[in-house]
């Protein structure tokens, strides 16, 4: 029989080879083909399992282990299966494939849970397609309504019902799940930033994960032959935009306490070597673990735009994404410590950089989140690594707390 | 029967339909099958018309009235049939179909030619798939060789061939063509400026044409999640490209004396809103009437790039395209004013900002360029605009003009 590390690296190997740029790291976009593999692939490791498969309006997959109690809450156990474009193996899947080890330890010790265990395995955690990001979380706890998920499209116009029926999923199923069916809710996730690893120490049990918020700027100018418009008859609305985006970083050091800002994503219109762009479009991502940074850092920015609107330059901006900063719950956190004590692994208590499905259910139910190291604080790119026998110290560790919680015997 | 006005217009109407982007503007790429499209309609009015027709080995169109003299040199006229993405209805075709009505006044009179006149219809001037531009009179003077032909790739990867055999096309035909079977060539082209409406002079004749670089810039950083890498530890591509393109104007505006300059294109990779881009790629695009005034900002340019190589920063620049300025010929130029003055139509001498075919087959024969007015000096965008009846002066201004170059009689 295969050991819990083989079967982890079996997992993610697995799950790594579905990308849509082999050889350049994983592209998986909700609703892709891609998708559909990972998704097929889960549900049949769940069934192996001898766990009950739904799959909810938003193609969010859920593998129920029942419990003794009749109609109990469930402890959920999971993350994200979607990736950004050429990112890496382990964000997300790191914490679906833990998911189902703890569910697989469950099953090998015919453990009887009181409460039913659930792993969970969430679409559009990156926003990679359908902007905004925590689709799957945001969608299942009702911060993301039905009428704004239909509204969604993706940069080819497709909308996310047609993406959905694509690949065979029912976007009519609900979507909402009664904060009452949840127990609590655990995450294993890569750190994606350097600090475990420096400091040599293979768990971080999160405190409170950052507040965040996604602007999407829209630049308008006047498009023009590039040989015959005169410098100083132009309103270039790239030349704009790039004066912008030059002064952002700048926003975010004076705020300090580890506020970042970020310009990852910018389309030009009509992007021809010799047209003048009218149009500009891009996303600007501030995360800070103060709420009062990243409203200042919003203000700051608004203040840069409305003082740019002149010379036939018109801005526009709308803010896509508000999460307030998080703190995790004191009870898992306690009994992820004291687990960690019993199996003699080191860990340190930390701040999460990153918004998680976890901040998104801490609404709603009890959650806990930990961090494994992740090699050269790298992620969102091809050479996202992590050792799987962190992520094996995170199955036990999690098979522990949710023995607990879900009051197995 | 129609008037010529009236074909014209139903010419640029019947062409402007044939646009992946209806509704907003013409977006016309090379072998798309808007080309195809577009083809058929040309190679339909010149077999209309009793013409020869033939596509080389690049896709150019010729429309051949044979000569009385033995394989006499042809004179040749026409422009291209591209656009930009979302651009206009005039901008190539208006020059495309004058040489159609020019032809038809031939035929139209039993006008017999002693050398051949030859409706030429020319690809990918604007280098909106291919980079560089100007690619369809380069490979057809020799100077775009058969081997970087076959190496050029759109940005989806496909290659020239594969795109050319897409629509039916024979990349294995010749390409190049002896100078000695050219005796002058022809182009009418819209202003793509304000000079001549705001001097509302119906003919421009062009004695110059400006000389053009464009530059091709890769910058490349490190990716890393938005949330979780220190702005202190950021190799950002896209602050730095933008930094880099906020400078670019004020190095044409000191240089002076109309000098140009433009980024048109750029691509952000991998392009996902929570993911610090690793590489962007964008066109620098500089014109200038003197072509010591486009040697200084291109070596303006590589210095601000050479001193922005730091910090995890890599920057790498191609020159995909070298054109010195070019003075048209005398002899054409004469002919031209000369006509415009028997017809009684104001013309005014220019420089043109843009380059066009005739530049690149000013180089192995004599040729002659008019332009006539763009409204509000607009071009490549949808609301490009030239008066169809300054369309009509210009085949009656080139009807007289190859009468003469052809010796018809």
């Amino acid at each position: 029989m295969k050991t819990i590390q083989e079967r982890i690296e079996e997992h993610i190997h697995t799950i790594s080879e579905f990308t849509a740029t082999p050889g350049n790291g994983t592209t998986r976009l909700t609703y892709s083909q891609e998708d559909l593999k990972t998704r097929n692939y889960i549900k049949e490791k769940m069934k192996e399992l001898g766990l009950e498969v739904r799959e909810d309006g938003l193609g969010n997959i859920f593998g129920k282990l029942e419990g003794t109690l009749k109609d109990g809450p469930s402890v959920l156990i999971g993350s994200h299966f979607d990736s950004v474009p050429n990112g890496g193996a382990y964000d997300g899947p790191a914490g679906v494939v833990t998911a189902l080890e703890v569910a697989s330890l469950f099953v090998e010790n015919q453990l009887k849970p009181k409460y039913p265990l659930e792993v969970v395995a969430l679409i559009e955690e990156e926003g990679a397609r359908f902007a905004g990001g925590l689709m799957g979380s945001r969608g299942m706890v009702g911060a993301l309504s039905e009428e704004e998920f239909y509204r969604l499209k993706d940069k080819e116009g497709i909308s996310t019902v047609d993406a959905m029926k694509a690949i065979g999923l029912d976007p009519t199923r609900p979507k909402t799940r009664y904060p009452k069916t949840m127990k609590a809710f655990l995450e294993l996730h890569i750190e994606q930033g350097p600090f475990l690893e420096e400091r040599d120490i293979p768990v971080g049990i999160v405190d409170a994960i950052v507040g965040l918020a996604q602007l999407e700027v829209t630049v308008e100018g006047k498009a023009g032959h590039a040989g015959t418009t005169p410098m100083d008859r132009r309103a270039d609305a790239l030349v704009k935009a790039a004066e912008l985006i030059a002064q952002l970083p700048k926003l975010a050091v004076e705020e300090g306490e580890g506020t970042v800002i970020t310009t990852g994503r910018l389309n030009v219109f009509p992007n021809g070597a010799n047209v003048i762009p009218d149009r500009v479009v891009f996303s600007i991502d501030i995360r800070s673990g103060k709420e009062e940074h990243v409203q200042n850092v919003i203000k700051k920015v608004k203040d840069l735009l409305d003082c740019n609107r002149k010379n036939g330059i018109e801005i526009s901006v709308e803010q896509s994404l508000y999460m307030e900063p998080k703190l995790l719950d004191e009870g898992i956190k306690e009994m992820i410590k004291e687990t960690c004590n019993a199996l003699n692994l080191e860990y340190l208590s930390m701040n999460s950089g990153a918004g998680h499905d976890a901040m998104v259910l801490s609404d709603v139910t009890n959650v806990g989140l930990i961090f494994i190291p992740s090699k050269d604080g790298l992620s969102h790119c091809p050479e996202e690594w992590s050792d799987v026998r962190h992520i094996a110290n995170g199955v036990q560790i999690y098979f522990e707390v949710a023995k607990r919680l879900t009051e197995a015997e």
